[in-house]
Formats: C-alpha cells, sequence, structure tokens
C-alpha cells in the first residue's frame, strides 16, 4: 500500500486551497489503496506550550486548514463520480480544540466570550475531557475526515469552505466504514484530505472539534459516466447527501432536492411520491454551522428504499 | 381519568390561536392525568373522497391547525414551569398527508409541484404508504404531538407557528414516554394542543406529515419557581431545548444558548467547558422547516452529563 | 378636528399589542380628520435624569413600545382598504435615543458593545446630536410614524412586530404629506399608532431613532372592495410596498411580489413585463432590520408607471 | 491613453474568474488612464436573432460573465489600496436582458416563469424597454460596471461572485465621476472587469439588467501603506463600503461594521457616537439580491461627516 506523505512546507496557495491550479502530490489507480498523512486543522501551531492566545502573541500566523493533494486518480475525467472508500483512521495521542474570536456559531450570543484552548488525551479510542473544575470525562473517539473534496472546474477554493466540490465540510458519517462519492470536475479530479477530528458533535457549535493530525487510509475508485452534483455518503445502513449554503434552510432544501433526485434515478422513485416519503422517513445532520457555508446531510435509511 | 372533549364547532379566533384571550375550555388540578381529543391539522376537512384540492374546488375553507384547549392548570403562575408527561397516543385508522401549494421546503425548488393528497392506513401501529405505481411500503408508526403549547404573556399566536410558548414545534420528541417542559406565562398557563403526527421525518419536508385526530393521555404539573426560556424536553436518555427562529442557524444558535444555560444552572457546568463539549457530544434535531419559525432541538445525553 | 389623547395608565395587554381583543379608545367617521397623541417607544420611561441603563437598575420596567388605540373606522370591513393621509406630525423639544443590550444590528458584531442613552434636543425641526468629544451636529429633522397598523384578523400581535397589518415597521415614508394603505382584517380596522421618530436612518441600525412623543394628525378613510396583502404608500413621486420577513432577502421578495400585482392590477402591466422592468428601475428601502421581522419597501417612481 | 482590448477567445478558466492565477493582460503604471473593452454579461452570446431559449436550444454554452483582465499595477503591493477613478462607460447601440430559469430573486416565487429575452435600444444615452403591449417606455440610461475586482489572495473566485475582493458586486454607484477603492491582495493587484450595465434598479431583481459590452474609461492609483477588508466607494457627495453575504442581514451588518471603521479611522469618529449616528443618518443601497452573495452598500452623506 502506497503512504502519502504531507507536504514539508506550508503554502497557504498549495496546501491551504482546493483547486486546480496545484501540482498534484501524487497519482494513483483507480481501484488503488492509500494511505494520507494530514496536519490537523490549526496546522500544528496549536500544541502543548502554544495555546490559539499564545500563538498569536507570539505573531505565529495560522495556515488555515491545510491539505494533503491534490492526488491525480488515472481515467477520472469531467462527469464521473469519484469513489471513496474510508477504511481507517489512525488517531495520534493528543488532540486540541480552541474557541477562536470570530469563530463558533455562538460568536456574539454567549456573554464574554474569550479564546480558550483545551488539549484532549486520546487513549485507547477514547478521548479525555478536562473540565476547569479538574473533573474529567471520558468519550468515546468517532473519527472521521473533516476535510476532504475534489478541485472546482476553474475556481481555487480556500480549504476553510464547503461546497459541490466537498471541502471543509465537517459531516462526521465522513468515517470508516463509509463510502463517499465526489463528482468530478477535472482531469485526474485531484482529491484534497486534512483535518480530521476525533470526534464532533452535530453543528461543531464552538467552531472546532478535537483537531488532529492522522493517517487516513483510503480505496479510491472512478465510476465512469455516472454524474452528481454534490457530495454524497452511503453507510452500511443509509444514503445521504452533503450540500452546503446559507442560509443553513437553503443546505436543507439543496440536500433534499438531491436525495429526491438520487431516489428518482437509482431507485425508480416518482418524485412527488418521494418528496411526501421523505416528510416522514428522512433524517438530517447539521454537519456544521460555523464554516463560510453551513452543511447539512439529509439521510434515508437503506432499509426504507 | 379525565376526559377533555374537542369543541363542537371550530371558531378560528378560539381554536387556531394559542391565546389568552380564549375561555378555557377545562380546569385540571396539578397532577391530574388527563386524555384530550385532538383535531387533525386540517381540521377534519381532507377525507377520504375530499383531497386538498376537492376541498378547494368545492370552496370549504380550511381551519388552520385547530387544537384543544386551553385548559388551564391550577396553581400555575407566571415564572412557573408547567411539566406535562406524554403517556399515550391513541391512533385512529387513517392518516391523511398533503403537498399544499405555497406551502413545504421545496415549494418553488422541485419543479412542476402541485397540489397532492395522499391517505395513509394505519393498521397495528404501521402505516401504510401507497406509492403511485401501486406499491405498498410499511412504515412503524412513531407517534407525537405536533402542536403543544401555553399561551403567550399577552399576545395571541396562530396555532400555526412556533415559540417560545411552544405551539407548532412538529418535534418527534414530544411523544409518548417524554416530558415536555413549557414556560408559563399566564395564571393558569392555558395549555393547549392538536396536531397529532403518526410519523414525520426530520424537517417535515413536504410541510405535512401522517396528519391524524387522535386522543392523547398526558399528567400534567407545575414546577414552582422554576422558570425557563423556551421548551424543553426530557426523555429517558436525553435532554434538550426546542426553540423556533428565521433563518434556521438562528435557531440553532438559540437552543445551544438555552442547552448550556440548562447545563450551567442544573448541572453545575462551567459555560465555556459546555461550549466546547457541545462542539464535541451534542446532537440536533431539525424538526420542522416549514412553519412560520424553524424548530430545532439541541440534544445532549444524559450519560454524557 | 378630533383629538385623540392616549390612554392614563399604561397596561401590556392594551398598549403593547395590535389586538382584536382590546376595546377601542375611539370611533371615528371615514373621511374623518383626527390628531391622536402617541406615546415614545420607550413609554416615556427614558428622560433626562433618567438613562436607560440607570431606569433598568432602578427596577423599571419598560412598557414595550406603546400605542394609542384601537381606532374603530365606520364602515370598514374584512377585505376593504384604510386609507391613511398623514398630514402633520408635531414634534416635543426632546428625543431619546438608546442602545440596549440584546438589540441593535451590530449585537454580537461590534466590540464592547454596551447600553448607552442619548437626549437629543430638538429646536425649529432640527435635532441636536451631542458627540462625545463635545462637538454637536446639527440635523434636519424628518419625522414619521414608526408603528401604525390594523388589527389581525385573529392573532394579538406585539406592537415591536411587523407584518402584514402593519405595525413596527420603522419606514420612514410613513411620513406627512404620504398616503399609507393598510389592509383591513376586522370590522372597524381598529387602527393604532406610536413610536413616532424625529429622525431615522436606513436599517434604523442601533435599534432605536430620536424616539419622541408626539401628536400625529391623520384623515382616514375607507376603499370598500379593494383588498390588499401588505401595506402600501403613496407619495407624490412614488408608490411603494412595504413587506417584513426573516431573513431580509424574503422581505425583498416579498416587496416585489406585491409591487408587480400592483402593477398588474391597477396599472395593466404584464407580470414579466414588470419583472424586467423594475429591475431595470425599482428602488429598494431597508426601513429597519432590528425588529423581529425585518421591513423592506419597494418602490417605483409614478413617472416610470 | 492606452487601450485595452478584450481577449479574443473567451476561456473560463481566465475569462471567468478573478484569480491570481492568470497571466496579465497588461501592465499599467500607478496614475495611468486606461480605457477598458468589456464583455457583455452573455458573453456576446444573446443577441438579435438569438434569444437566451434559443442559445440554449443550439447548444451554445455561456460564458458566465466574462470579465476583462486581469491588469497588473505596477506598485501595489498587498496591504496598499487600489484607487479607480471611474472617468466614462461608452455605450453600444443595443443592450440585451433576459430572465433565466434558476436565477433571479422571484424563481420559485412568480407564477408560471419561463425564460424570456429582451433587447433594449440604445439612443442618445436613453433605453427603449418595449413593453408586450407595443408601448415603449424611455428611460434615462445610468452606466456602471456591474463586475470589477482585485485578485484575492491565494483563491480564484468565480466572476459570478462578489465578495472582499469586489467581484460581480452589481451596485450603481461604481460609475462615471466615482471613485472606488478595492484591497491589494497580491503583487500588481490583478484589477479585472466587465458586466457593464445600462441601467439598473436596486436589487437587480430578476437577475440581469440592460447587459452591454462597453468601454470603460479608468485612471488607476495605488495608496501605498492604507488598507481596507472590502471594497468602498466614493461619490462627490457621499461615502460607502460595498460589503456581500448571505443571508441579506449579513451583508448590512458588515458594510456598517466597515462604515464604522472609516468614520473612526479617518475622521475621528468614536465607534458607539458613529453607530448612533448612522441610526439617524445612513442610508442604504442594495445592489443586488440574485449573485451567489448579496451586496449591500451602507452610505453616509460626507455633509453629515
Amino acid at each position: 500500500m502506497r503512504r502519502i506523505e504531507r507536504r514539508e512546507e506550508l503554502k497557504v496557495e498549495v496546501s491551504s486551497v482546493l483547486s486546480p491550479y496545484v501540482e498534484p502530490l501524487a497519482t494513483i489507480k483507480p481501484g488503488e489503496t492509500i494511505e494520507v498523512e494530514t496536519y490537523d486543522a490549526f496546522g500544528g501551531v496549536i500544541k502543548p506550550g502554544q495555546t490559539y492566545a499564545q500563538a498569536i502573541e507570539r505573531g505565529i500566523e495560522l495556515q488555515p486548514n491545510p491539505v494533503t493533494g491534490p492526488i491525480y486518480v488515472e481515467g477520472a475525467e469531467p462527469g464521473d463520480t469519484l469513489i471513496v472508500d474510508i477504511l481507517d483512521i489512525e488517531l495520534p495521542e493528543l488532540g486540541a480544540q480552541a474557541v477562536i474570536p470570530g469563530f463558533g456559531a455562538l460568536e456574539g450570543w454567549l456573554k464574554r466570550l474569550e479564546s480558550e484552548t483545551k488539549f484532549h488525551r486520546i487513549e485507547d479510542n477514547r478521548i479525555l475531557f478536562e473540565r476547569k473544575d479538574g473533573r474529567t470525562i471520558t468519550l468515546k473517539a468517532d473519527p472521521f475526515i473533516g476535510t476532504i473534496g475534489v478541485a472546482p472546474a476553474f475556481e481555487a477554493i480556500t480549504s476553510l469552505a464547503p461546497g459541490p466540490h466537498g471541502g471543509n465540510m465537517d459531516c462526521p458519517d465522513v468515517k470508516p466504514g463509509n463510502r463517499l462519492m465526489l463528482p468530478v470536475f477535472r482531469p485526474g479530479a485531484l482529491l484534497s484530505l486534512g483535518d480530521v477530528h476525533a470526534l464532533q458533535g452535530d453543528g461543531e457549535i464552538c467552531g472546532t472539534a478535537v483537531e488532529v493530525p492522522a493517517v487516513v487510509k483510503l480505496r479510491v475508485n472512478v465510476e465512469k459516466g455516472y454524474s452528481i452534483n454534490w457530495p454524497r455518503v452511503e453507510s452500511s445502513d443509509e444514503i445521504m447527501t452533503l450540500c452546503s449554503a446559507r442560509p443553513l434552510e437553503d443546505a436543507v432544501r439543496l440536500a433534499f432536492l438531491e436525495l429526491i433526485d438520487w431516489m428518482h434515478r437509482d431507485y425508480g422513485w416518482d418524485r412527488m411520491d418521494a418528496y411526501m416519503y421523505l416528510s416522514l422517513t428522512a433524517r438530517i445532520r447539521v454537519a456544521q454551522v460555523v464554516d463560510p457555508l453551513y452543511t447539512v446531510a439529509a439521510k434515508l435509511s437503506k432499509s426504507l428504499l
């Protein structure tokens, strides 16, 4: 199995963007299984001995959400779909979480909001959350890829943003055991990824989760001649569409339009039937409400298809 | 056990409003268990032999979402909290669902959207969904109270809208086995309810669910001197806050502010700790995105408190 | 000419609501000219010697935005339109303005936002704005009625909110020389008004303007059998529709739908022609972005009709 | 005076993007006056004999909103401000306007919305608007640059979108006689422009205006060491900030934050004074509510500074 290493040096035009203008880091064949080394969302700047506030004080600039890539997938052409099977995520021993001024869903809503950094130890797939009163709570890890996407057709988009190309969706369903599908806009698809979270709740409400560097194991394939508009995920028991917009209700609307389209095209549903049926059976995951666009997954159980 | 019957005649000022200006239908004592007969959201107008389109054609006006009430609860005073334990919901043999022009999350987004009515048989706690191609899908019922609330302090609010007083929240967690808490704004609280859904997905995306008249069994109590800003639900394994706003992200923000406040006041959490912790552990339910304000539940597992 | 005095005592159910459930304060005939005494938006609580912060400290509760009314207009029936010609506004010698925590468009956006109160002297139709550095700026007054509306069909709506019934629209075009049209939902229309501003910019961005009690001279008529959905204003040179919603773009959309409808119904425009024409000629006034719904006026010059 | 010609061939990666990755079309010196040939927003595809519907039928792809550029301005460095004095716009004899499915503020709101194309003759600085009933209305032209901006720091952004870099703001104040200021993110600033409108109303409500190719005369300067966050315009009598976001209220908030900052930094205003003062004196222009982000100008009269 191939291991794709992170770039040594971070440069914003190269590492903080999903872009057709960046030289591929590696080329793989369809069906290949790879291991990808990813950066944490803070680009390694927040670490023991250096909180967010200290980094700012020391004049250290944060590279916004660096990704590893792009990875050129042979044979992928515009109009195809990239199939990414997420096989495994290897976590480190420590994760960081920070409340950053100007960021987070309750910025301006919660009184006296200041920067705050926590480091969470990770042991045996468990996360140790330390409260200010000294009590420690143990949480089960549930790691996933926060940022993963292809190059847009002609835009270069910051790795902080999600969109039809994927990107910073921060959706906990993009995790080991599940299959992610992405539209292909450029030859080679140009896959990039990073921003693994060891654990995250719906909404990623404070703006960050348990942010970790990681090693992600993936198998990448190409479905020729099948095109989609937005990312999709298939788990063992659900199908889901992942759409991003502002305001949040537009992300919901887009995700349901895509889900109805999927049910119609692949499962033979009449569109109005699907619309009324989903009104009885759908599940919505609010992935995040903190990035430049908000991300929602509209889900249907496979047993109900 | 007391049974509270529906009013014979529907009148919009009386039955389609949560209001301090309507004469109580009944008075109960704290701790009393009652059975309440509720209307379906269409006020019985859509029924076998009369689709939504036919009702309109025949010039029959729909009473918007009629409720049974108000029920005066002795001893409830402004600043208290009303505790409503939902014990049981008795379903009829048929439910109706309609896509109504000008209503539904994909109105204007889904092409060729016309009015459409479906009747769903309900047998043995199962719902039979008939597709246009003749295939029938059997779904497990999961009934809940779509509209339940108290009288606002001095406004009279249409029963179509949700708000701090409860109302048309359409949240599937307001169901048998769970406890609903409502702020009290007026002496007697003036509880009203209706709009039972035999089943609903997240978002209630087409604007309606399996709409049924029902008999709802409740036990109502008053928590003196404990006041809340927005409705809350406690289930066997979760606590949750139910907030309503537009755009949808503001409903999310309000619900998390309330949840952080709850964790702080009743469980001793520091607010910043709670904010960061919920970013790792919270669940969000998008109850509905089709009513005058959108409703969201922010949830935390009790095992994680 | 008839003078309608303010109620002596303010009571929230009576004075802070547009409601069909409040006893009329006066009855007038169509065509009658009246003088109405109005409260300022703070109900007189903020005054020399008592800033907002001091009022809170002293435990004085603010009556939210009290109105004078309702005024029963003989002959007005649901489906008619109320015609309100605004003839004159008599200003006092002092106005108050306050930045109130939890209120204002930049709440949570502007750093270190605290309560702040200013008193503005009004002399010769000019407003004296005193800066913290002692410099005084003289502004021309341009008074208008901030809150004016009829009773809703069956709801009672806080006088802080705007809607199809009018209410707290805070639109500077509702001023002497202009004609306001309001839909009639209840017999007698039940007109209420208050919240005069001696001057306000677009958006009423800090949440308040030059808030004054005033005497407003109006002539009220009824247009029988002509019905509208939302308030409209006609000035000497413009027609405009006033709609309120969240998010703000929905207020824009509603206002243009109404304006296209007006052009179609009264001026013979094809709807698509009107839509394309307004894309070249319309003016938008953002009246306020601080109340429970945001208010927008879509305008067309009469010379372009 | 230098004339900068349009590229012969349109290519989306080159002409439909504001990007640091496109080779400069020309290099100019600070203080230089130039004439720039611009494309119309439809890239010349909609023309007499070819409506939008016909172009689609014929399988002709629209280049989205092509721009002329980028123009490298010597000496401009990140952190500087680009000063663009708009001197003149030369109009052609014909403009096109189209309602395009999936586009326009009333998409999904206005019944029976289909594609529709109109060609407007332009004579003597007047626009001839032909109604379906044959009547022609003469409108005074008021031309401006719809799309103008610099290269973002590291993103490449579609020329359909506005942002801190300028772009598709569609703000009628970017017109002859006025000065536009743009932040510089890249060496040379990399200015691009296009999408001249011969006339547009507030909101550009149907999605397009009188779309024309044109020749634009500009003088470009660099203000060294003065940095701004968002585009600004100065006219003979107003200062204004142009911000873009969704929902629309966030564009309003951003524009006022920037305006308060401007008043504070350049005119010595205390921020709270400025906030309260703008609540009395500001004007808001809703430039457009149809592009990927909505654009608002917050304005203050210079006589009131």
